[in-house]
């Protein structure tokens, strides 16, 4: 959510005339959006990045565009043709829906993703820098879905694995692994769709500005665990075996820490070296996360202070020189500690200190670090999108 | 579409109360579907495979439930919540969707697939042999994501990989390869998705019951040669050489054996054969697929009769007699043909000839044949679910 918009359309938005009074001067060079559906022509953003929407449906009484926690109103003409237009959004990903005459449902002409819980739509609205996470014709690597056994959650779990172009070809050489993890209300799809994770990395290999590196990208939150399931969180008579689909259901929200860490520690890290040609040492494994997955990237990293010696969070707070202290190895294993934020979220400060000092901070007692802003972002997938485009160039060198 | 399902709904569809006559004779033991969202009640289906959906909508004026060729009406009670239950559906998977007020859109409560041209809802009714595509704790495969630059279509394409659990570890191996296409209005995603390709194959092996084989499973019809584009089928402004996202947009529909044929024996089979370990001889080479896809594969494979052993047709036509003795050292070559249909669209053969015949005509020259009817079903995924599960058991032995 990107509360600066959120704050700032709110009151235009409780009048209702934002549509309209837009309209006015909005500049007409619109183009469909490159996350529509194949031959869908709305939604569409202008070089303000201002997102029209418009959809055919007179029997409707109410045809709103729900985008960054603002509700916009369409405008309906004579033939029931629904238009209408969003404030400026940020560059990059944003999660939307639309609601006809008060039900909230996915927009038709959008692909789908996975965040704030649910499969539904998104958009992308161009950004300056979008070359980075555009498909070229280089050499790609992929993303491969596996399907493992967990010991500490006694399921078959989920994941997507990322292999550099060169893994299949140059069968000898070992490699790197970066365990990266999504945020809360999202999960295992996050970094490999909407996070551009692959693309973004066969872009810098190919470019050479980053090692060839396997990435992770697994669930932080379900299936872990044997503790009671909350009600409603998974269809009635449906087996705890086994996920229920090709996606696989949820099972409890575990926001701990705890809970998937023992996973990874006791089950991921282990299926990968034993599966993947991969250099099992803490030199060669990182970890890093967005928001949620930024703070269990913290907690897991200090529980395990000689188990990753990369260390990313993007949007999910930081590493101080007395978290530092508190566990014993870490500063002597960890090569270097990456922390980033949106622009527009470091502005409201989180857990009461300035995450802007936590890099010269942890210089101070000698340890390699970074923090990485992300200019004109919230807290959104364009600031973690750079942020893992930023990191990626540090790691495994 | 399941045509006797539409048939014999029409009438009572068309008088509106299907819903409330329904609903004094159901049975009361509905589940929620197994393709529903995490932790989403609705839609539940019972032991008869009736489907019953439910939205919470106090503005809308008219909710219609829209499955097989039919619109079911939901009732609103004082609360404003719409309830309603379709006729029985067949055992498998369908794609569907809901309808708000004259607009139709996905389901905010399914997981989405692509499928009649659109990603949309789909929804698992249970079948009696449902376990040969149920996640289990078997060793599992991973099915991979992969880009790769067409020389045909001078595109950068997009498929899926599936390769077997020992493949990563039995790295001296070499494999065969199955070519699978999906139906009209699908992509690469069905087989992969609703398909439950890996699922089956991984049960299969695990089972003793098919030989380890890599499956690659292509797009049939996007991006494909260099005809100009028709209007509205890609976003105006973006590039021709790259896909437009993480899931690529799809170009030109090009309904053409021709293409694809052109694409798969000068890209797709050398990228395949040069990134994976593959027994690259025609004899552990086979090519199949359902509905359009069956018609490519016969065309492609008679057009180039000595690149493929294996045949395989799921609701998409046979080789007949006169179709072998046109294609020079097809006889010769293929080890086996299989074609199959379902049961409730076998009942109107299609061009004209009845296809049961047809592996009866292709034994009588000599020729390994099958012929299989899949019970109870249409032209749907559950026919071609089995008919993979059925191939894959011949294949390569």
């Amino acid at each position: 959510m990107k509360m600066n918009n959120f704050r700032s359309m709110l009151a235009v938005a409780a009048f209702g005339f934002l549509s309209v009074a837009a309209s006015a001067q909005v500049k007409e060079d619109f183009k469909p959006c490159t996350s529509n559906q194949d031959g869908k022509q709305y939604p569409m953003v202008n070089s303000d990045r201002v997102v029209r929407a418009q959809y055919l449906a007179p029997d409707a009484k109410s045809v709103k565009f729900d985008i960054g926690g603002v509700k916009y109103e369409l405008v309906k003409d004579e033939n029931g043709l629904w238009t209408g237009e969003t404030a400026p959004q940020d560059e990059g990903f944003h999660y939307y829906q639309i609601n006809v005459d008060g039900i909230s449902v996915p927009d038709p002409n959008s692909l789908y993703f996975y965040g704030a819980s649910r499969w539904g739509s998104g958009i992308e609205i161009p950004a300056a820098d979008e070359d980075f996470y555009q498909v070229k014709n280089v050499p790609h690597g992929e993303t491969s879905e596996v399907y493992y056994y967990s010991t500490v959650s006694g399921t078959v779990r989920h994941c997507f694995i990322y292999t550099p172009a060169e893994y299949r070809t140059n069968t000898t050489k070992k490699y790197p692994v970066l365990y990266l993890q999504h945020g809360m209300g999202e999960n295992e799809y996050g970094w490999a769709q909407q996070g551009r994770t692959g693309i973004i990395m066969d872009n810098l290999i190919a470019a050479g500005k980053a090692e060839p590196f396997i990435i992770v990208m697994d669930n932080g939150l379900a299936n872990l665990g044997q503790q009671p399931r909350p009600q409603g969180q998974r269809p009635q008579g449906a087996p705890q075996a086994a996920p229920q689909g090709q996606r696989p259901q949820g099972g409890p929200r575990l926001n701990s820490a705890g809970a998937f860490g023992d996973c990874l520690i006791k089950d991921i890290i282990p299926m990968v070296e034993a599966n993947y040609r991969v250099i099992a040492d803490s030199e060669h494994r990182a970890m890093a996360g967005l928001s949620m997955g930024g703070m269990q990237t913290r907690a897991i990293t200090l529980a395990n202070p000689t188990t990753f010696s990369w260390v990313g969070m993007f949007s999910g707070g930081v590493i101080s020189p007395e978290d530092v202290a508190g566990a014993a190895g870490f500063k002597e294993n960890v090569k270097h500690v990456f922390m980033s934020y949106g622009s527009r979220e470091i502005e409201r400060p989180r857990n009461g200190s300035d995450p802007r000092t936590s890099a010269d901070d942890l210089k101070k007692i000698g340890m390699n670090a970074t923090f990485y802003v992300s200019p004109e972002t919230a807290h959104e997938w364009q600031s973690w999108r750079r942020s893992l485009y930023q990191f990626a160039q540090i790691l495994f060198k």
